[in-house]
């Protein structure tokens, strides 16, 4: 049996990012940054390969039939990548948008000069499988759907399996962008079927900000040879290269590597996706009863709350100053996040990276305090806010 | 009077990086990746702002006319960047190629579908003033020249300054990928005569990879709006989004920026410009003179030999084996690097990074220390090796 999980605070002093990454990572996860590594040699080549194989190996059965495709940059230069090279130039995508990450991917189609339509559900209803179903039964020149797994805009765990089901009932493909997700709530091929996923070093696996991965069908993989629109988001051309000679074909970054590659043993020494998952989802509760506790209300109802950030809707006591309460965190050493609803004022606190819910009690305090200090007796969201949810589905 | 430099050795037992990059960075940039930032805070809007500053700082008088925007990924995605973002879609590049980095340079520009000329000069010979003003005159719908400062698939430092004038003699514009150069050699505003340049965090400034950064003059920057092909490595973008709010667009390498800011200071404590890149110059002389008393030659003659990298030709005895020579330098202590010759066999051994003379003497004597085990009396090349340097004006 595995040890009890434990966490690994960061230095003293040091601020939590309760924010969708980059986050708290532990202090090992750091030190493995301590020293440099050539990229061309042997040592780093096999890092690279580890690091492919264990990401792979979290599809569970049936991942034999993907790989694995590092990429420089933020985790949008790797959904950019995606969608430059898995979407042919004669392709058309399906974007199913409820936040700013899937107008992202919208807008990155735009400036590659690939056909799209935006199925735009504003700030945070969820795409649902029957919706998707008439689009793609009245567009046959559809051939991709591009879905949003966890969109941190609002928080929403998106209901991928569902879209995935009616994707290839219509006969189409099915593209995932579970940046904020993976490696915390499961993506497994025995259960959904896609194409391709992208995520990023600095989410749920807990590393450093610097690059991303792909991982793909092989048969999507080779199919993708000259579509690619960027000779730098090329994943056709970095996965040849990389299982023909090791490396990555330009410099990777080598620190960000080492990082991460410490962070994946943790993850597999926490219980893997089941293990971590299930100390985001602790994070979770723990923090919203207690903001609940004090006023606070979610966007969400409880059905759509990621364990990965929620948002919460402002107070409306006009005392409430987000500007002075985000201040007032951080001096308790909490850095929380700005929210974007575009209707009514909000804000988010994540609950990935190395945190547990004994600092989320913290965070709650810390909360309580803030609101003391700024003389916010009742954290209570304005009526208009409580219309705002009524519109989704319990 | 600053006190004269002393290099910061890396830990012991880890090999020196005697590569163009990643290379051997000091224990204090390392050290300054300990901690996490949250990429939306104040605290890593300020660290974002102090990079920018420092590095346009280097250009000297005149710099105010140009402005520096960092991009995350390695140098290449940069060099990316620059090429989509300032060689409008209805222009036309004239590469000047002499080795790896001018050839993806023009592959680049291939994937970007805009139009472009190649000026190939094989493995080593420099682009001259007069043969770029013959093309340049023969075609006027070239309206931007690229030049690579130095080529380290050679070693070459390229004149820059002569290519400068001849190009704005036509009236064209110049591009410079001064990857490998820039902080160690100078590229002032004084001096020579450009629209932008791209160099990145782990080259003579001595970061670790993860981003590059393009500096380039305003006025182009507010032209090249709309220009580029992607999302992701807009330049334009992410200088207007930059200048708003002092966040980067997509979530930047918290870490590795840390790193070139505790690299930036150390800089500019070594003399800046001048300082690095005369310990460079130093460590290429030390090493260059004691490779030469083994019997070693180097391909190019001396005024064209950079203090970046240098490439050796192998040596003729039949006992000598790259690979061999190049584990028994590793157990030595020294990483070094393949050559890129297509003609004869070669290998390359860096001068940057935290080396000194001290370590340039340890490296020659490691070299001959190999050579004695593999059983190689004398490293003179073969005479092939000497006809093919004859074709390199002195």
């Amino acid at each position: 049996m595995t040890a009890a999980p434990t966490i690994q605070a960061p230095r003293l002093g040091e601020p939590y990012l309760l924010t969708p990454g980059p986050l708290t990572t532990s202090f090992p996860v750091k030190q493995a940054m301590l020293r440099d590594w050539g990229s061309w040699d042997d040592d780093f080549r096999a890092m690279t390969q580890e690091m492919r194989d264990r990401l792979l190996a979290m599809l569970g059965a049936g991942a034999d039939a993907f790989d694995c495709v590092p990429m420089q940059g933020s985790g949008s230069f790797s959904v950019e990548a995606m969608l430059g090279s898995f979407v042919p130039r004669d392709g058309k995508a399906l974007v199913l948008a409820n936040g700013a990450y899937g107008q992202r991917s919208a807008q990155t189609l735009a400036y590659l000069g690939r056909d799209y339509v935006l199925m735009d559900k504003g700030d945070y209803l969820p795409p649902r499988g029957d919706e998707v179903a008439r689009i793609l039964a009245d567009d046959p020149a559809i051939t991709h759907v591009v879905a949003i797994h966890c969109e941190t805009s609002s928080g929403i765990l998106n209901p991928v399996e569902e879209i995935s089901e009616v994707v290839y009932g219509a006969g189409r493909k099915l593209l995932v962008d579970s940046m904020s997700a993976f490696g915390a709530i499961d993506l497994k091929v025995a259960d959904v079927r896609y194409e391709a996923m992208v995520s990023s070093a600095n989410k749920c696996i807990e590393g450093v900000p610097g690059f991303g991965f792909i991982i793909a069908r092989k048969t999507e993989l080779e199919a993708a040879k000259g579509n690619s629109h960027s000779l730098s988001l090329d994943v056709h051309a970095q996965w040849a290269h990389m299982n023909k000679t090791g490396q990555w074909r330009f410099t990777p970054p080598t620190h960000v590597v080492a990082a991460f590659l410490e962070a994946l043993r943790a993850h597999e020494v926490e219980g893997g996706v089941a293990g971590r998952g299930a100390r985001y989802r602790r994070n979770r509760d723990v923090m919203v009863d207690g903001m609940r506790a004090l006023g606070f209300e979610t966007l969400l109802k409880d059905r759509w709350l990621s364990p990965i950030i929620v948002t919460f809707f402002c107070p409306a006591d006009p005392n409430f100053d987000f500007a002075r309460f985000y201040e007032l965190m951080k001096a308790k050493g909490f850095i929380i996040y700005p929210g974007k609803l575009t209707v009514v004022d909000s804000f988010r606190i994540g609950c990935i990276g190395q945190m547990d819910e004994h600092i989320m009690r913290q965070v709650v305090t810390a909360a309580k305090e803030s609101l003391a200090a700024m003389g916010v007796s009742d954290a209570t969201p304005p009526a208009l806010a409580l219309q705002e949810r009524a519109k989704l589905a319990a």
